[in-house]
């Protein structure tokens, strides 16, 4: 029944995820009035777009990675819980709007301050739900250790930190700010393969049946 | 069986609430000619579009919410569900419709009495199926109680009452039928958490098992 | 295994299902330059798309209940099963583009012909898959009697017959070839309801278990 | 545990693949300003939009395949699973875009370019998931032999080849490319068939339960 509960959660989340993953491609659009000839070179003169759209697609699928590993480990759903997923999700929802804005003013102080806005949104909605299911809402496992809630917790923190440090560079230098988000995700995508790369191990072991 | 017939009416429903909530993002979007310059300007001039695409995702979120724990208490389903399903889909994915007339004619009565109508349309037909399923339909779980049942069915009319109340509110004073509109949420919202705050307790009992 | 196969047949087919039905309500927009006082008549002045938008959204529906119907009885895929499903799932996809055109050129015997091929090609590769599964395929339940499935093949011809009609139909008196669409719904429906009614009965009896 | 990791990328590739199948049909659009009588002309002129748009839908089919046969082998996932399993969505959700090219741009070069080389990117990317699983990651089932893993890397790697031949085809002979994007798929269509007309056979065998 819990189970049940949570099976919809994830359902309807996966959608949403799939979905802003999906709709990021209807921003890059080639100008009707195009000629064949001139088509090569409208192409290559929409790279802010395809920067923009893999961008955008990295960082939806990080945060969905984290909501992989997160629900894992979680075992039972209540109100607030589904109520802060939505709030991840209507972030989520909302990207595709600051990529194509991006997308379309490389450049613009404006658009930079609105992506990092929008990240630092999104990331620290992503923190909010993993904080309380680990915390108050005692929604997770009983065998998961205070240490890995611990690691788990201090890492979701570096999301909302680094994209609230990159606002006010945005705001004064767009290129600057880019280059911390594409330099934010490899670096927590290593500690996301440290954090993995435990996981089998622990999934080696007997444990207790989840219900 | 019965179940498998149930879990897809949930997989193509939560697939059509997850698209609801992410088409409403493309009606936000920044006229093409605009400059950098003028980019911050116009995107916080874009505020009626932000506001009607936060309560359009709070108002599918919340026919979500009420469609999951509907099913989490329907044990079979039939031929009048699945249609009356349909019914309640019909108007959800209606609404990225009256959502993008109200964020673009903010303040115009006929986009107010739009939005108004179909929120009613959607609330009346969300009540709909709740009613045959714990009425003449008897698809319910033989372990929910009497009142439980008359809880949820007069909870089910606050939206439909609400919402057609706004309608003539909306053909005078269109502001004022968006204060209900949000005022009607959190209200909703607080008896929500009061009912789910029961289950968990039920959860906990034995129970019949689930088919 | 076979389940596990058919498991993601469904889920990708009712991804399609779900996003056909709800991307039909993009092709309803009211004109950017539209002022708000002249807004309440736009609305209404839209009346066709609206028609077209609810006629798509029972044809899809209806394709839909079909194939939900039929899959309950499958037990085993194979490539031409996934083949031929991909077939319907191509029209599916197809459908809001006549629906757009419909909506958009009411009364033009161009727009009611490329709909009522297009209906008839859908019903005609939902009857194709239906034939292949009940027949040579081998694929349904072994408790499945003869005159059910005789019964079903015959109910899947009634589409495509109906649709093929219309469009020599829609050529000449397009209002009447949607007269046509719109009644052959109802009808098809209290089949539906009819064939809908014994299952339950079927269902009570123990039969062999499903894999 | 695995089974509900695996589970849950399966739905969001399911999720993405659908979607990109149905967003195919918005490129193709009748110009605002048609007349009920031109209409019959102008839906007969978009034949290279209907064409793209069965190529790609037929494209991406395919790769769906390939991706539900290869995930009917993997037993546990890893994060370079995900990670991989991420850039075949990222090209198969970038599709549309060079669909929408080609079809508007039937016969110019720059666009069957661009097309075969999102083709080759994809198929180098399905094939990449596929060699990982099938070899270092060690993440198929123990009973799937060491012939059926060489034929099934052997057959992934067509899809790279042909359609990295077709890139420079395409720079001079945009048609050609065409063609040999049609052939190529009838072709690795009987393949499929041989390799899944395999598959009952081994289903029928008992083999070791899946966890």
């Amino acid at each position: 029944m819990a189970d049940g509960g949570i099976g919809r959660i994830l359902a309807l989340s996966d959608g949403v995820f799939a979905i802003a993953l999906t709709l990021l491609i209807l921003d890059i659009v080639v100008p009707a009035a195009t000629t064949d000839d001139e088509l090569g070179k409208v192409l290559l003169h929409l790279w802010p777009r395809y920067l923009a759209y893999a961008l955008s697609f990295l960082v939806i699928a990080r945060f969905w990675v984290i909501h992989h590993q997160t629900f894992r480990l979680i075992v039972r759903d209540n109100a607030t819980l589904v109520w802060l997923n939505f709030l991840l999700l209507f972030f989520i929802a909302f990207l595709p709007f600051p990529t194509a804005v991006l997308g379309g003013h490389e450049g613009a102080p404006a658009a930079a301050v609105l992506y990092a806005t929008a990240l630092f949104l999104t990331s620290a909605s992503s923190a909010a739900y993993l904080w309380y299911a680990t915390g108050r809402g005692k929604l997770i496992r009983p065998d998961v250790g205070r240490g890995q809630i611990r690691a788990m917790r201090a890492r979701s923190m570096s999301g909302p930190v680094l994209f609230a440090l990159s606002v006010p560079i945005a705001a004064v230098a767009p290129y600057g700010a880019e280059a911390v988000w594409i330099f934010a995700f490899p670096l927590a995508r290593m500690s996301f393969v440290w954090f993995f790369a435990e996981e089998p191990g622990q999934q080696g072991s007997p444990g207790p049946p989840l219900p």
